[in-house]
């Protein structure tokens, strides 16, 4: 692939960090990619550099020395997330959505890839500073949001079942408490998934008392792991107290009121402000 | 955002069709963020497209008139397929996968959101031009590929659920007789996951006798919808009569040898023939 352009590899350079964030490259596979100088190349990365910042759609950053590289930083703006959170609380507004016993229907917007998307981006601009080994899920409407975290900080994803499957290998589960579903639930982890000691951050849809969160965390306990983080999409304001104390939601969600057909959601607007991020 | 260099627009506008696949932008969207005038646009999609071709990393289509605008077909070369599934086969062949009774460990790969990206390229080029409305899995393993697929083909995806939940709303159920777990096994839809009348593609992790994917299929049947395109990321050489006869396996899975420790893998040589996509 011989290139010969400054323009085409800056525009390559960008295609290939953009889809791949916070992975390194070394200078040396953009030289064989295209068959140039180092010196070159260098020069080619501070123009994709510049290109990016200038325009607030992501951060590349160069480390020198052997070890050294490219990658790109996942970034989000804060009038990007903004804009992102207003939007998906406009979508939750809609009335349609309410099931009755308080339940509203998300699954479209979990399972919509744009969404989930630029929720892992927020997630990521928030997370990736704490060291984790891995992005943790239990299944299933949170598994979307967390790929996508996972993908954004390139880390890999477990995702903790409901039922221990022949197919996960030897499995850990537990019994814990859902506010949720009302009732007691288990949740398996396969032994092969995960490396005592390490670090986690966990990733899910909703939050309502906590109850899932708190099993999840309790299970990591088991194997020596550390929760460094927990972000939740929608969190339930009621009840205040709930299982866990250190979470970070996207957005609250207030009353839900069958007969008048309303239905109270508000972004959290503590992520709008660079210094908490 | 005021941009005055060319190089600039054009790595911006790399970015963003990059990151959002099959999705149709018009000229006006990017004469607004850049603040340029359309004849500018239009030369800077210009450059973007031939940056792209070039290198063979993607193609942007573009499409004049009042509806017309600019989108990035998604793409995967022949080359970085095959080197995809190439290394997907080296992981499967790892000795330490093998669970017993034929099982293999694969859900790290499946989770795995690099891997699933690749895969979903290659389903989305294979796909792309069926009309499908959207993109349909079973719960759990299955998710992340199809997620990246839809997001790939900027469809929404319908996630099957193995049991009813209140949070679905209206569902509907069926039961049937899954090969890989040899039992009877329930699937249920939510009514306000999908149109009557419309079109899908189904993508799966894992393919044994087909049950699962002919249970998709005959409940989809019940909302008149029509399967268009079904993918597997693995798909078993046994047993040769499958329960469907029109699917695209990315690997093949034959014989798992547990007293040898050997796996026989490999992949469907058929994807790189660019007729046959």
């Amino acid at each position: 692939m011989l290139l010969m352009k400054r323009t085409e590899r800056v525009g390559a350079i960008i295609k290939i960090l953009s889809e791949n964030p916070n992975r390194l490259y070394s200078l040396g596979y953009f030289c064989d990619l295209f068959q140039s100088a180092k010196s070159s190349i260098s020069e080619d990365i501070q123009s994709a550099k510049s290109i990016l910042e200038g325009i607030d759609l992501g951060l590349i950053e160069t480390t020198a020395g052997a070890g050294g590289g490219v990658k790109l930083i996942p970034y989000i703006s804060d009038t990007e997330a903004e804009k992102t959170l207003n939007q998906l609380c406009e979508k939750l507004r809609d009335k349609n959505r309410i099931l009755g016993s308080g339940f509203l229907y998300t699954s479209d917007l979990m399972f919509d890839s744009n969404i989930t998307k630029r929720a892992g981006e927020i997630f990521a601009r928030r997370f990736i500073n704490l060291g984790a080994d891995y992005v943790v899920t239990i299944e299933t409407k949170g598994i979307p949001v967390a790929l996508m975290t996972a993908h954004m900080l390139n880390l890999p994803l477990v995702v903790i079942r409901r039922e221990s499957k022949i197919s996960e290998g030897s499995t850990v589960s537990i019994n814990y408490f859902s506010g949720s579903a009302e009732r007691i639930q288990k949740m398996s982890i396969s032994k092969r998934a995960v490396t005592p000691g390490s670090k986690a951050i966990i990733i899910d849809d909703f939050m309502r008392a906590g109850g899932s969160v708190k099993g999840v965390s309790d299970m990591l306990a088991e194997f020596d792991i550390e929760i460094v983080g927990t972000g939740v999409v929608i969190a339930s304001m009621e009840p205040q107290k709930k299982k866990i104390s250190d979470y970070f939601p996207l957005i609250y969600l207030g009353s839900v009121d069958e007969n008048e057909k309303s239905i109270e959601v508000f972004p959290n607007s503590l992520i709008f402000y660079k210094k908490n991020l």
